[in-house]
């Protein structure tokens, strides 16, 4: 019987609630601890389990690796936040860490965080786990440098960079733990890439910005909705009880926050 | 024949020179490689190496875990040069990345000098140096923190963390690499905290700083001595050629750069 989206996201938030950092942060982890519990939605991680049980694998043994991936996006939100790059000082209602602490503490914690995220990728006795995550995480990164560089010409790779490749991580390293064959897997993947770029299209028409600034509110409805719809025909391929993925797709498509 | 610490040294920069980065990283990539060509003295990177040749290992096998040593080692650098840490504008006689290209971009490429670390560590089939590398950077981290936080009360504490933890992971993966068994690594392990501690000590000296500041130049000089003889005590226990590593313990408690 495989759990809805909010049960899943129930596992996440126990575990990374009870989650032991290495002792030898010392002070470090008040920071570290703060922008992860700041009640985010927990997208990419429930998305990782929801694929782990779709697969035939256990969700709770992909809580590592799922866990790593909400750390490498919450490392990627702490860093853009300095004044260096957004100078964000508000993040879903609260303080920024840069503000709640103080910038060195905000820089070191968002390092921290993705040590940490390797370090429970590596948890697994496989190394593709982290591979996967290490080659999401510098994806991410060479799409925010675009982003602040100005160079976003081309606002389809700077999406699949910036925010797709994490999304696409997320289903990566739920097929690893898994189990998954690699020959299996590019359908899962092509699942993931519709994810990321259906996931970024509404944040943009939530914001007004990206693509539905450049092309019109119309037109990001319209790709939104597409996207959803090629998601879905995506796991409509794959030979197992999708049912919960297609929740997740539908509540992506219309979500309002 | 084990190669002698110039030769294993122009191993090193030869890889790192050769390194292919990412291709997602981009316009990113020249911020990477400049900290990296910095004509650092690859002092842990070439331990991995001479431990991995003294160990029964092959040199060139070890090479991507001496690497992403050497790549953390670089994206601490960066980061503790950025305004919001030690806001230093200089880094061995060149301007630092921050001042070279942009905080944003130094931010960035230390950000991603950190993954690409792991994702050399996580080229071996074995997670065992992808989580020495982990717990190495997470110690690390951690005494940065205590170091800008000014909780730097215990000495001894701050350079274990802060220096020794990434002379004692250029030691560990180097075992793991060799595929030394765990029930022998102990000696060499104690080796690398000898050897941490001996170069912090030789660089107070040099800096008229931390211990030497503390206790005086001749306790600082004495300290570094007996950890020379200590260390070079550890290497006398271990059933190998350990002469090569002899002449690094030689070469630190000397150096004057």
């Amino acid at each position: 019987m495989l759990r809805v989206p909010d049960e899943l996201r129930a596992l996440v938030e126990g575990y990374l609630g009870e989650l032991a950092f290495t002792p030898e942060l010392g002070g470090l982890e008040d920071a570290v601890r703060y922008p992860l519990e700041s009640g985010g939605k927990r997208v990419r991680p429930v998305l990782s389990l929801a694929v782990a049980e779709a697969a035939g694998g256990v969700a709770e043994h992909c809580l590592p690796a799922a866990a790593a991936v909400e750390l490498v996006h919450t490392f990627s939100l702490v860093h853009d936040d300095l004044p260096a790059l957004d100078d964000d000082d508000e993040r879903r209602g609260r303080p920024s860490a840069h503000v709640a602490f103080d910038e060195a503490t905000a820089l070191l914690a968002g390092d921290a965080l993705l040590a940490e995220a390797f370090r429970l990728a590596l948890s697994y006795p496989t190394p593709m786990v982290g591979r996967e995550l290490a080659h999401a995480t510098l994806a991410m990164i060479g799409g925010q440098y675009r982003d602040v560089s100005g160079d976003s010409a081309d606002l389809t790779v700077l999406h699949r960079l910036k925010t797709g490749a994490l999304f696409s991580g997320a289903v990566g390293v739920a097929l690893w733990v898994a189990e998954v064959p690699e020959s299996d897997q590019p359908v899962w993947r092509s699942f993931g890439d519709e994810l990321g770029v259906l996931f970024q299209v509404v944040d943009d028409l939530l914001d007004d910005d990206g693509y539905a600034a450049a092309h019109g509110r119309e037109a990001a409805r319209a790709l939104a909705d597409e996207t959803a719809a090629r998601a879905t025909a995506r796991l409509e391929a794959v030979a197992a009880d999708t049912s919960v993925l297609a929740e997740i797709v539908a509540g992506l498509a219309a979500r309002t926050a």
